[in-house]
């Protein structure tokens, strides 16, 4: 006798449980519900949403192939002890699963893939309206990117005035938010979104604060803020794409303390059945990222020379989200050159952490990229889509500092950047028992030379004399 | 009945009293020499030296026109107790004295004319012999500097091999040198090329120590050391574009302490009667030139964008010397391409100091510019005469931080500088009550443009949305 069909999901997929419950008083805050998800000797706590009109759902991703079985929990009749189970597939090959942090200070897919987070940001892409957010997607379809940060809530800033179609928390006929009630829609929208990116491979950086605001969800209070983060993480965590960002400058959040950060970080860890990635984004000083509950540092600076301090002081991945933007602002945070976003990467790169792109072309309907999103019109993105398959073709632990200007993996691979400098000679010394090949790249270029083969000990190579060259030697 | 027709030297004019004298024994050692010179109230006491086969000299540089009288001094009878007289007369055109401090953070020269430092380097330049120093020499004619930094001893060091013609000291037959006798012929030459670069307008950045040297002059005893110091000043420091540097890259002299720095400071300061500008140049870690006998900062660093702190730390004239080379040897410190170089005199002028050039390309037989002079192969020396004529046209006091990229005086000149960033527009408030002429200035294609005139207010300009651009701000 056959068993009834088993309802089937992918590894680091999304098993949704959907229940009819009550609909009176509030959902939102006198009901729980959630389940408990086992395999095997494993049982994971996950909780559910309302997602308005009587349904309740949880989403689970579950991590390891087999047999799950789940049992809901509630303070409602309706919504307790319900059981069930599903089968666990192997992943489709897109499909790596979450990204974490690998080897102290890179990251990499669960399944063992390395990540080279090659990002930009698009903060209010989402609060667009179809159109435009299409368009963002069919951008991004076709650019380098593989990690986009975004807000949840709107923004309000120059270049963004415009009202957005949807609002997390319900708003009354008075144009009040009903601070105790999401609004669902919104949340669909912003899931939607969120899977279109998975879909093309790009990890949604989901930034849960941020100062730029006249609606009031930057000062919410702190039990709001609680439910708020709950709800997200409740609604989004089983999205094998998603990343915890606190905040966009969260030093710029005048009705938070840093004990309010400290306190999100561990409402967010408790709540995310997954451990995604969480850190926070300042605009000045940086949040100290040493603390437990952050899983690597993403920071704003201009200075892409650093490194080595912040690798020191945090032992994570260093991720420079934000070290200015290619555009033509008036601010300097959005009026860097195309090449000199490209050397900054570079920099970056080679120095030990991670760098993001941003772009900031006035635009006559303000659609600006850095926010809206729409179309890239910079030269930058090319070139760093070379550098991303320069580091996807480099060691699969990283490239480590090796001294001055170079990074690669001792006795492997080494990467010399020259940033500024156009020396005619380089010598350089490789490690006693390996034989190399040398390269040279022009990173704006995008060209690869070969330079020599068969070198061993020290070695002198003959450049162009000309700034912003590369040198990869390969052992052979 | 005419007097005897008396000597006459213009202000800052050299004037040289040279009598026979003792020849027995050590002149260097044992015979003390000087002269008072009296101009109606004012008395100076300044040192004599031996010039070798017998003749003792006094070199004096009268800074007030008018009568002036001497009497020597000495141990040595036949040097004792003379007296003379001759006439100041007015300076000539091309002569406007020595440079001193103005207005806190900038220089000037005694006759008032503002003296807006372009320097360069040529650390070993008069070592070189005679045709390759009177190339130099043809070379700074056509050149936009007016500071040289060089050497009194000849250097050891990379594509510094060749030995010198003159020594500072006799050498003796075994080779070894007598601390103890100056060599004429060397101090005679070195004296020369100093009054070869004033009669080009040059300052001689006159550096007293050194660590690159394979002769001995690094490690010299403290007696010896004090001995070098007042022959140096007593011989030099009538050359009215003398500056004293206690050394290059002080901090690489193992030898020497901060004790001692303290104390070559204090003997160049008692010695000189003329009060040259005084300072020490750092390999890493900066001398403190908060100390007293420090007329200003003479540094080494590749950042830039740090004026403010170090004028904040000195409250004295910050000169950048070695913010590193235009060239391409394989060293970051001579391999800045002249785009960099000609950046980096932009940035460090916007943020109040002065930057110093140098110019280190390979060459077959090892002439560069850095250490030997002979021509200049870079192509930033012709915009850094650019910069020179624009500072030389603008505010007498120097150019001020005016805020963010912004230098000039307030409420009558402005510059700024977009440096790496482009934007396409650039708002500024001008002060109420003025007219104000926009220039757009490019420094690297050495134009000037007119942007627009008759603005007060707040304003915005369109710029070309180009990196490393200019606008100028003048009151009319």
């Amino acid at each position: 006798m056959d068993s009834p069909r088993r309802p089937a999901v992918e590894r680091w997929g999304i098993f949704e449980i959907r229940l009819p419950g009550p609909t009176a008083g509030n959902p939102y805050t006198e009901v729980t519900f959630g389940a408990r998800f086992a395999c095997r000797h494993r049982e994971i706590e996950v909780d559910g949403f309302y997602d308005g009109d009587g349904e309740y759902r949880v989403r689970f991703s579950p991590d390891t192939e087999g047999e799950w079985t789940y049992t809901t929990r509630s303070n409602a009749e309706a919504l307790e002890g319900r059981t069930g189970a599903f089968t666990c597939l192997p992943a489709s090959p897109a499909n790596h699963g979450p990204v974490r942090v690998a080897h102290t200070y890179h990251l990499a897919y669960e399944d063992g893939m390395a990540f080279r987070q090659i990002g930009t940001t698009c903060y209010a892409w989402v609060h667009q309206g179809r159109a435009l957010e299409e368009q963002t997607l069919a951008t991004l379809r076709e650019a380098p990117f593989n990690k986009l940060r975004m807000c949840v809530f709107p923004k309000h800033y120059r270049y963004n005035q415009n009202e957005p179609e949807y609002y997390p928390f319900v708003r009354q006929e008075d144009g009040a938010f009903d601070w105790t009630r999401f609004d669902p829609a919104f949340w669909r929208h912003l899931e939607g979104r969120v899977a279109d990116l998975m879909a093309l491979g790009i990890e949604a950086d989901l930034i849960l604060f941020h100062p730029y605001d006249r609606w009031g969800f930057a000062t919410m209070d702190a039990e709001t803020d609680a439910r708020y983060l709950r709800y997200a993480v409740a609604r989004l965590s089983a999205f094998r794409n998603v990343w915890w960002s606190m905040a966009n400058e969260y030093d710029l959040m005048r009705a938070k303390t840093m004990a309010d950060w400290d306190r999100f970080f561990r409402i967010v860890q408790e709540a995310d059945p997954y451990g995604h990635l969480r850190s926070v984004h300042n605009c000045r000083g940086f949040y100290d990222h040493a603390k437990p509950w952050v899983t690597h540092a993403s920071v704003q600076h201009w200075d892409l020379s650093r490194a080595e301090e912040w690798r020191n002081a945090y032992r994570k991945p260093i991720i420079n989200d934000e070290c200015q933007y290619e555009g033509n602002v008036p601010n300097n945070w959005g009026s860097i050159s195309a090449r000199e976003l490209v050397h900054r990467f570079w920099l970056g790169t080679i120095g030990g952490m991670y760098v993001g792109h941003g772009e900031t072309y006035l635009h006559p309907d303000d659609i600006l990229w850095w926010s809206k999103g729409g179309v890239l019109h910079g030269e930058s993105p090319a070139r760093l889509q070379f550098l991303r398959e320069v580091l996807e073709a480099g060691p699969a632990e990283g490239l480590e500092p090796q001294g001055r200007q170079v990074a690669g993996q001792a006795g492997e691979y080494y990467m010399y950047y020259s940033g500024v400098h156009q020396p005619a000679e380089w010598p350089f010394t490789l490690p006693e028992g390996g034989t190399y090949r040398a390269e040279l790249l022009d990173p704006w270029e995008m060209t690869v030379t070969p330079l020599a083969e068969g070198l061993s000990g020290e070695i002198t190579l003959e450049l162009p004399g000309k700034p912003y060259q590369a040198v990869r030697l390969e052992r052979i």
